[in-house]
């Protein structure tokens, strides 16, 4: 056992999973879920990811030796601040928040010297959403991206034990460089799957999935999941995510360029090097 | 038995897996693959796809009472021109590429009158090719896009019961409405896949896959697609994909100008929008 009480604020299906996964690998205990909906906090209890269930941050924090934050990156600010006064000194505090400047930053402001901060985002999760999509076995095989900052190491080295306990790869990243590289890695492809999924329904071609293999339907998975931690997400890394797509845009040029010069050979050597940069990622 | 003698031209993924259906439906009694290479020939008879194998095209469709076109795009009006002469009179010729406005037409001026043209296009098929990754289940509940152009009914209703047995859904539409709509349901998606690769690419992240979930994964996969058959697509589609991609930069700049504004309840508007027609598609 690694822990013994865990709170999850926002037993969603991250929250969830991770909760799953903890106890699965009997490295906690007991774990307490926080929800505002009734039917969020029902369903937790369901699916067995939490032993109870409580509207009510400072109860659920109270007796926590680990405080797990699975609720939308901009609600994260409010949560620290209402559980600050009720945390147990020496307790850990994570997030698993898909930025991570502004929320590291907001930890250091608002949490009591006495407890401690690790940053968190796994790299899982699907386009569902709520504890009944949760699954035990989600971070298996995954990268875990931790930001400890001032934690001390014994503190780190504890709960990158527990990261390791449910299957997935810790790795150690500053909260500048994460939200940089995710801006691209992970922002900029979700940017892309909601920009195709709106410029089809402004097309409004009818029956549009009888005209549309496998690509449609992979290039717009994401465009399904939740609009209010991808509007967080958004808000929290806006000035990278447009940088981004300045680049995106500039390449996707090049492209269009090429075709209305039919320079197929030019068009063949970019469709080239996406592939093979491509295939060198997961070929 | 629909058909008696069939040859592929191109035996790749699509040619080899069409196959592989209709015989394992009983459809189509014999086989005849035609490659250039030796290894595809070899490993189309493999895997069972061809009775027997040449890159002798005259010889393959001289006794063919269908042929089935599964080249890349432009290379099919070379392909009809080297198979006109020996076309059996009465026989039905088919392709599957996957644009249909000029196939149709080079159809329509090449082939000789005595021989029937039906424009085909699968909504199936991987970013794999070649007949190692063909499957007789390819085409289990997929549409099958037809246009049966000057075909009389008889010689259409044979070729849809065809497309019936193998498991697809056989759908009517016009070269040039085909062409209009695929821009937008495949083309688009496609080049939005090479292009974020091609972004990622030049953005040069060290071990990027460990900062990615299955976003990145999945709306990339399609840029590991055959390049030659995508140049033909980009080169036979150009103004309708250069048109598809000015709405999908429009919808861009609608997301990146509410962000640059720091307007959040408008990009959640956007972000709601795209969630909910994805949901209409594939919920």
């Amino acid at each position: 056992m690694i822990y013994r009480r865990m709170a999850v604020i926002g037993i969603g299906q991250i929250g969830a999973s991770f909760a799953l996964a903890a106890k699965a690998a009997g490295a906690i205990r007991r774990v307490v879920g926080v929800a505002r909906s009734q039917q969020t906090r029902d369903m937790a209890m369901q699916v067995g990811a939490a032993d109870s269930c409580t509207e009510d941050l400072a109860a659920a924090v109270a007796k926590a030796d680990l405080v797990y934050l699975a609720v939308p990156v901009r609600a994260m600010r409010q949560v620290m601040t209402d559980i600050s006064p009720a945390l147990a000194p020496g307790c850990l505090v994570t997030d698993a928040g898909s930025t991570k400047a502004e929320i590291c930053c907001w930890a250091s402001e608002i949490l009591p010297p006495e407890v401690h901060f690790i940053g968190g985002h796994p790299m899982a999760g699907t386009e569902k959403h709520g504890p009944a999509s949760a699954s035990g076995s989600l971070f298996a095989n995954t990268t875990y991206l931790l930001c400890p900052m001032q934690a001390p190491q014994e503190v780190a080295d504890r709960f990158r034990s527990l990261v390791e306990a449910i299957g997935a790869r810790p790795v150690t990243v500053s909260p500048d460089e994460h939200d940089r590289v995710l801006a691209y890695s992970s922002h900029l492809p979700h940017l892309c799957a909601a920009v195709l999924s709106l410029t089809l329904k402004r097309r409004d071609i009818e029956n549009v999935t009888s005209f549309a293999g496998g690509g449609l339907r992979d290039t717009t998975r994401i465009a399904a999941a939740d609009v209010e931690m991808w509007r967080d997400i958004m808000a929290a890394n806006g000035s990278a995510i447009v940088a981004a797509t300045e680049q995106f845009c500039e390449a996707l040029s090049d492209f269009t360029d090429a075709v209305i010069a039919e320079d197929w050979e030019q068009v063949a050597e970019l469709l080239a090097e996406a592939k093979s940069y491509r295939d060198s990622l997961y070929g």
